[in-house]
């Protein structure tokens, strides 16, 4: 299907991908891992140049701008490349994806996040960096998802109940918050654009949930998986996920066979 | 019972004093709310000037000596006093019994403390004074005995398990094991002075357990009830306790008509 041919389908396209991305386009770099991460699997898929670029066209990426991108994955060793005749294909580097599966459990994890959560109070003569995933909320003490682990020197304390506003703001802070309200209002217009026909055609879908995925990633790996209730009151992540749920749906996964048929 | 009969009938009575008094003798109004505080009962009970001189008299406190505490305890607004024909009897003020009754709470609970503690994690801008009776063990954050209380701005989590060994050793620093260490060599002293015959008077069982009491109390108000695994491996509390215990079966408390009867 012509790229052409769906962009004159879905007038409203412009309009959802500008509201996705209220700060200008997204790296190009990484929206293609976001394309990987999306379609991968448990196994990984090999994407076609050729399709690649029809998804990330209607996101206005030049095939120019995704050859760039790509052959700096490739560098970095993020993917691997295979020839095929003239064209390539590429797929995820197996550790990285791993990294991208462990990713994917948040960002398709679409229900509140694990009640568990714990308070790590480290010693005062404590030489540890500070934990990855964790908030600080005092000089050696930090809120950590997850149950306590099985740290010798640390003290552990399982969390319960409420948090007084000051831990929610830390666990969300202001940039957060305001990185939050912009995604709810994007993912908002982009249900209403997507609400009625005329529906984009298979690339503008596939490319709107890529967008939608990327900008979700974008945020839900800003902060640890946390509890809602350790949020502030007026976080609007519970909508945001509710409305990526909706969009998920209609929007649906390409399966490898719709990729290579692109 | 002529404090001098009671004084040659059992010869380890000063061993058994500078064993519970290793920094020297206790200072004489301390004593004197240690012996209101082990005889008070929930009502309180009145102590005459001369049954009170023959309880301190073994423990080397002079009958001067204790007019001038006395003197001290009343203006301090600790005792109040009532004249009975040429001599006085005293008895602890209300408010200062209420204290003296809670704090029995703790002296008297021969068994490890509750199971139950929690920490405190205080905002970044608290002006929070530091909670009496906790355990600083990091900025913002304290240990605390008991279950969580209905704090609105602080993060509170219940304790459970383990603590690390750093822990243990703000719970019980330096200075508090060295007290609880001398504590244990001069009770099991006394344990060994008092095991067999001839066994001391009245008057001197009494001033006994008011020693044992006193060191007890100096030591165990100086930190909050917290279980015994919140204290370092070494520390000999637990031996402590089980110490007191004895010795209290042993030297029992006076009743009023015991105390009168001297």
């Amino acid at each position: 299907m012509p790229t052409e041919t769906v962009t004159s389908a879905f007038p409203g396209f412009r309009d959802a991908a500008a509201a996705l991305t209220p700060d200008g386009p997204p790296r190009v770099w990484s929206l293609i891992v976001t394309v990987f991460g999306d379609t991968a699997g448990d196994g990984g898929v090999e994407i076609g140049a050729g399709p690649l670029s029809r998804i990330l066209e209607p996101a206005g990426i030049s095939a120019a701008a995704m050859r760039v991108a790509l052959h700096r994955l490739k560098g970095d060793g993020w993917i691997t490349a295979r020839r095929i005749g003239r064209s390539s294909a590429y797929r995820l580097d197996p550790a990285r994806l791993a990294e991208t599966l462990a990713a994917s459990k948040r960002i398709y994890h679409l229900g509140p996040a694990t009640a568990e959560w714990h308070v790590r109070v480290e010693p005062p003569d404590s030489a540890q960096p500070r934990a990855a995933g964790s908030i600080q909320i005092g000089s050696r003490t930090y809120l950590c998802p997850g149950p306590p682990d099985g740290a010798v020197d640390a003290l552990l304390l399982q969390g319960t109940g409420e948090a007084p506003d000051w831990v929610r703001r830390k666990v969300c802070p202001a940039g957060l918050m305001a990185n939050y309200s912009a995604l709810r209002d994007g993912l908002v217009q982009v249900e209403r654009l997507t609400q009625t026909a005329p529906r984009p055609g298979l690339a503008e879908t596939i490319a709107l949930r890529m967008l939608v995925v990327h900008a979700w990633r974008r945020v839900i790996l800003r902060h640890p998986a946390l509890p809602d209730d350790l949020f502030p009151a007026d976080w609007p992540g519970a909508e945001c996920r509710a409305l990526v749920a909706t969009l998920m749906d209609r929007l649906p996964r390409p399966t490898p066979d719709t990729l290579s048929a692109l």
